[in-house]
């Protein structure tokens, strides 16, 4: 069972993970579960993270083969074995990040994306936690806790842009990606996601 | 005018670059000159060259992808620039090694990979310099300055599926790759570089 969260920064993307990986493991174990994030999930992440999100790369290709390169990776050393092991993996940002920041922010055309995904053969979430949040309201929690980073620095016209990539993705696969309201409180979206959950994880 | 040096490890392209450096600075002027190398030839690139060279990618298109980015960004914040300006440029490596490690070394795809290409429109060189060596001597050289890097160490086997695509490369562009045999002593191989480069050069 793969389970991804995306949404822009300050969404609640890591709150609602802790909250979904804690319930998970209190029925099913903690052995059950893997909690894992993008980019940078693996051993060689950091670099990459760094790259991508403290120096920035000035290249829109550049930033997507980064971005490739990591879930490549992530995807071989974490997220597949964890996966044939029988787990659930719940990660934060996987494809659809990809799609909604480098097609609809930095105009790269989607069918070039979803081409490359194609030759990596990443596999496909069973379910996808999308987390609406306006980004004016997602700025403001993001410069709380320290201020945005390379990647989301281009301010909110950039960020309207993605979240109208995660719109049309969550319209083109209504089945897979639920889209949950940022501006819900914590518990009420936590309520929802478990729901979701539940459902997916019945025999 | 942008010049390239291609070959394995060892085969000497780092003391060529020099001496062919050397000698179009006395020419022209140190300024006139740029001597730049990939992976690793910009701000970032150290973090890619230390992934690729000392970290090592599990997956072959993951390195195909940080070859790539850390060209996009080469390209961009050193080469282009230089060319512009209208230095000769000098670059260690650069597309033919992408081809030959990738595709013949690591089974990818060729035409996958010159598709990225385009993509990238990456500036062609207008002369690329092979230094051939046969593995086993080159590997002998390598390891008494230390040893070989991750991308060479998977041996000679897979470094001759690297010179076979070296030498596909140079008979599908013959005007454009000089083949120069690197049993020759570097004299001997500086000179039919400076008297191919004078040809270049010339008004």
């Amino acid at each position: 069972m793969f389970l991804t969260l995306e949404g822009i920064d300050g969404c609640g993307k890591t709150t609602q993970a802790r909250i979904l990986v804690g319930n998970l493991a209190s029925r099913f174990g903690d052995d059950a579960v893997l909690w894992t994030k993008e980019p940078g999930g693996w051993t060689g992440g950091e670099k990459i993270r760094d790259l991508l999100l403290k120096h920035g790369m000035q290249h829109p290709l550049s930033e997507l083969f980064l971005f490739l390169a990591d879930r490549c990776e992530h995807i071989r050393e974490v997220v597949a074995p964890a996966l044939e092991a029988g787990k659930i993996v719940v990660c934060e940002r996987y494809t659809d990040s990809t799609l909604a920041y480098q097609s609809w922010g930095r105009k790269i055309p989607l069918e070039k994306i979803e081409e490359l995904f194609r030759w990596c053969a990443f596999p496909v979430p069973d379910q996808t936690f999308w987390i609406d949040l306006p980004p004016g309201k997602a700025y403001h929690r993001v410069s709380r806790r320290g201020g945005p980073d390379r990647m989301e620095e281009k301010g909110t016209p950039f960020l309207e842009n993605v979240r109208r990539g995660f719109l049309f993705l969550s319209e083109r696969e209504p089945e897979r990606i639920t889209r949950l309201d940022g501006d819900n409180d914590a518990d009420a979206i936590a309520g929802e996601i478990a729901r979701r959950a539940e459902v997916l994880l019945s025999p």
